[in-house]
């Protein structure tokens, strides 16, 4: 049928950006969250500081931290007493496979086939507690046999093949930051299992600037993602808090959720159709704005963590760079006002990009997380105090924060500013400025370190999340904490828990709330296993609160346990039915979900 | 595990509604589109009139109608020679189950159990033109067997148990009004064949204020359910084109697109979750604003159109009534500067809850469309269109209108308004009042039941959609109204084709682009079957000009043929290995997707 086609209108425009910068070999550290250059330490003086340049908090001592929390645990902290960590502890014994070995070794470069432990075990973990205890304090019993590096999606799929081929399985990993030890390797595994790492596929391929989409590799990160897309003025907007490690393919495996949802929605919104290797063969689909077509089973990997298929690439909607970007505060008198606050400003239909309501016990930590500062500041800072509970009355002990996130046009940004401080003075809110809501944000990158250096200062500390009805989420809030204290006395641990929560996320229907839970542990017994016993408690409490499973971090081999409290027997059923028949042979042997 | 749990705020607050109206019997016609009391006719004069009161246009005269479609078809058209029905046409035997049926009439009474000839015909089609067509010139060669109401989700659970002990089949049927021949029965099928009438089950069991959801039955249709909600000031804000007679259910199993999509969303963000019966056993899960668990079975039904399992409820998000509804229109010179209008709307982030573009003959068919007038009103209409003509230099031949329709707070709908007129004027668009865009939005109802007219009158004329990147949806149009011409001439059928477009949804990414297509066919040979092989001619251009093969109209039978041109053969082996797993027994006989 040959006819002229039309030309198209508005043009159509891709661009090809430039590669990511590359990140200097072992940027990354093995034994601890995060950039080997960046984390907590001890200075001379025993007082807390951060290591590095890299965030705002970095190369500043903190000597409030230290004796606050000493405050909130009810114990003695010596800064100079460590439990130090025996990283890397033994790796298990290599499960060989010589003639899969051999095949890779032809099929990619050697350098990109490795058995060597330390990375073996890196990549049999992520960062659960139990993850950073085993492998700083105790064992993991299996890790994988082999990392693998391919470059592209023919070589993720000569990969899964030849592991088929060779009695072989295969695990994805991208940028190993799950909290729900989706990484760890079953136990009883007995043949060979190879990490397919996809952090060498990290580009953008495309950018369709008129249609506002991109196809971007699985195993770019979200800083890679940003810097590409960023330098042609677009941004993918979803800013998990480990998107400086975490990839497109974790997101899309573990349904993440960005903190900035609500102008750009979560990974399931953002990706518009996923390219996946199978061991049935390549999931693809031409993306369309929208589509009835019956279910996509590319789709289904969302969520699927590593269990169905090797997501290669995802094609998104992407967004200009706002021209515009700003930061709030507010201080609330009481985390029930800062919770009206949130509803109304859900209800108001004018939501900036991210909204969060710390607790009191959440506040105080931010605070205690100040640098040390110059006189003149520190009057400076006193005098503000003063002012906030003096004359406005607000209580040290019941006052909460929530910071703010615009971003948009200067016009969309000044509305909603004046819509939520509007919302904010109703309830009883003191705007504490831009400066306090910045520091927030940045923080949560940073704090993303303090997990590891609690743990060698006979600390243990994990957070957990879930989502839940606005008129449930205040008494979960409750119950939680009830309960997380109840556990923490009734083992006669030391001193008292720290047990916090902030609300993360807005939804029309409810919330996504995010618990911290640490607990001093010298001279507990197995306190990593105490830990999760008490993490299973809070599940238990949350679920029987209403609350959901998990909001975003998934289920992996930790929350396993409760689907049945989630899914009706059948539901379960079609689950395993679906992995049975298009797995059969198990080669994705990852064993979550 | 005993303690006091602390009480909820915001408060929650559930209303349980009372049950819709009820239809009186044979309210809805069997033979053809919509209300027995409303539709196309010609009175006595010769002029095309409109049946009834329901609608604006009802129990008017439209005297340009047949005047227009003669000149745009090209064909003489005598008002009074008509195509006369043969509804209805052979009724195929019935496949007898006694056992079945015996079963069947023991657990439910027996008005809720039938086989009268013209109940299982009517359960054994939708709106395509091939269903029409066939029960009123040709026949269907396999319908359902018998009717059973289930008035309850344990009654729909007995009779697929019942179905399968006795090795009979089942079809869910909500409204019947799919237009891609779901409801057909598979022509092979030697089982009893059990149309589920899903419509007893039609209430909202529940709404909760607080967290703005509800849980509705599936068999209700959007009629039904803005009843109910609204009495208690909430709106689902769903409304596809079928609205008045099509559920939930079939929403769900077709993965429906409302009008007002903009505002409310489309039926997969506006469901929660899904509760089915299917032969594994119940699918259900608490609903959660958002969740990380892996793929949940139930939400697979979205789009399933009846092949895994029965929606019985869901639990969805409602919205409060908006307090203002306003409608709008603006003409533009040509349909490019109107799409051009439409991409910047969607751009701007300021996009009201319809924006419908109509091209030049679509424009036209809604002047034609238009009532008779009073003498003062044709004369203030004849000076309008003198101004629009004259003044502003607009070509009859080529100007195009697009509807607006605006719901929020006034504030809200104010700022659209301003936002959206604003970029009117910049692609040179002239206001054309609220007038106009209401009535452009209610013709939308009435419209759907001229297909049966003209069918009477020697027009055989269907619809289709499909969604395309913003930057291919003018070159789309414009090679499908190619092809649609040339198939025409190939072909040399009487008269010229009617070949239309809308954009009837606005995405981020793209559109949706609905298509009408007509032709005259008196004199020719099966024209039913001319018009499908068109139609497969023009879905073949949609494809190959980048669109995709439904935005929500779905699959069913009638474009299965080009499902591998959508999904890569591991994809479609994904979908037949999940039906093969949960239905091994094809329990869900329809046959679609």
């Amino acid at each position: 049928m040959a006819h002229a086609h039309a030309g198209a209108h508005p043009e159509a425009s891709r661009i090809v950006p430039e590669p990511p910068s590359q990140l200097p070999p072992g940027a990354e550290s093995l034994d601890v969250w995060g950039f080997r250059d960046s984390g907590f330490e001890v200075n001379a003086a025993g007082q807390v500081a951060f290591r590095g340049s890299r965030y705002a908090i970095s190369g500043k001592a903190i000597p409030n931290l230290l004796p606050w929390a000493e405050g909130v645990l009810g114990v003695k902290l010596d800064a100079f007493d460590r439990n130090t960590p025996h990283y890397p502890t033994a790796v298990p014994e290599r499960v060989a496979n010589p003639g899969f070995e051999a095949a890779l070794a032809a099929r990619l470069s050697p350098a990109r086939v490795s058995s060597d432990p330390q990375l073996r075990l890196r990549h049999g973990h992520g960062h659960t507690q139990e993850d950073m205890w085993a492998i700083k304090h105790g064992a993991l019993r299996r890790v994988p046999d082999l990392v693998v590096w391919p470059e592209d999606e023919a070589e993720v799929r000569d990969v899964l093949e030849l592991a088929r081929v060779h009695g072989a399985c295969v695990v994805p990993c991208g940028g190993g930051t799950n909290v729900t030890d989706a990484l760890r390797c079953p136990e009883d595994e007995r043949r060979s299992i190879a990490s397919l790492d996809l952090r060498r596929l990290n580009r953008v391929l495309w950018i369709d600037a008129t249609n506002r989409t991109a196809q971007i590799q699985a195993g770019a990160t979200g800083l890679e993602i940003e810097e590409q897309l960023g330098r042609h003025g677009f941004t993918l907007g979803h800013e998990p808090d480990s998107a400086e490690h975490s990839t497109l393919g974790g997101w899309i495996a573990t349904n993440a959720s960005g903190m900035k949802k609500n102008r750009y929605g979560n990974i399931e919104q953002l990706v518009l159709s996923v390219r996946a290797v199978t061991p049935e063969g390549d999931l693809e689909r031409p993306p369309a704005p929208r589509e009835s077509v019956g279910a996509d089973p590319a789709r289904w990997l969302i969520g699927s963590e590593g269990q169905l298929g090797i997501v290669t690439s995802a094609s998104v909607e992407i967004f200009p760079l706002p021209a515009v970007r700003r930061f709030g505060s507010v201080l609330f008198p009481s985390f029930e006002q800062g919770f009206r606050f949130v509803f109304d400003v859900q209800r108001s239909g004018v939501v900036p990009a991210s909204v969060r309501l710390m607790d009191n016990l959440q506040f105080q930590f931010g605070q205690a997380l100040k640098p040390a500062k110059t006189r003149l500041a520190a009057i400076k800072s006193a005098l503000e105090k003063l002012y906030v509970l003096r004359v406005r009355g607000f209580e040290a002990e019941s006052m909460v924060a929530c910071t703010l996130l615009f971003e948009g046009s200067e016009s969309e940004v000044a509305a909603q500013e004046r819509s939520v401080y509007r919302i904010a003075s109703r309830h009883g809110g003191m705007q504490a400025g831009a400066e306090n809501g910045e520091r927030g944000y940045q923080l949560t990158f940073a704090i993303a370190y303090i997990r590891d250096f609690l743990l060698d200062h006979w600390v243990i500390a994990e957070s957990f999340e879930t989502s839940v009805a606005w008129s449930d989420a205040q008494a979960l809030c409750a119950n939680v904490k009830q309960r997380i204290w109840q556990e923490h006395a009734k083992r006669g641990l030391p001193g008292r828990p720290f047990i916090s929560v902030r609300v993360t996320q807005l939804y029309e229907t409810g919330v996504c709330l995010y618990f911290y839970f640490a607990f001093h542990y010298k001279g507990v017994a197995a306190p990593s296993e105490v830990f999760a016993d008490i993490e299973r408690a809070a599940r238990d409490e949350i679920l029987r609160s209403g609350g959901s499973l998990s909001h975003h971090h998934g289920v992996g081999k930790l929350r396993q346990e409760f689907l049945p409290r989630v899914f009706s027997p059948a539901a379960l059923a079609w689950r395993r039915k679906l992995k049975q028949a298009v797995d059969p042979e198990n080669l994705l042997g990852a064993g979550n979900g």
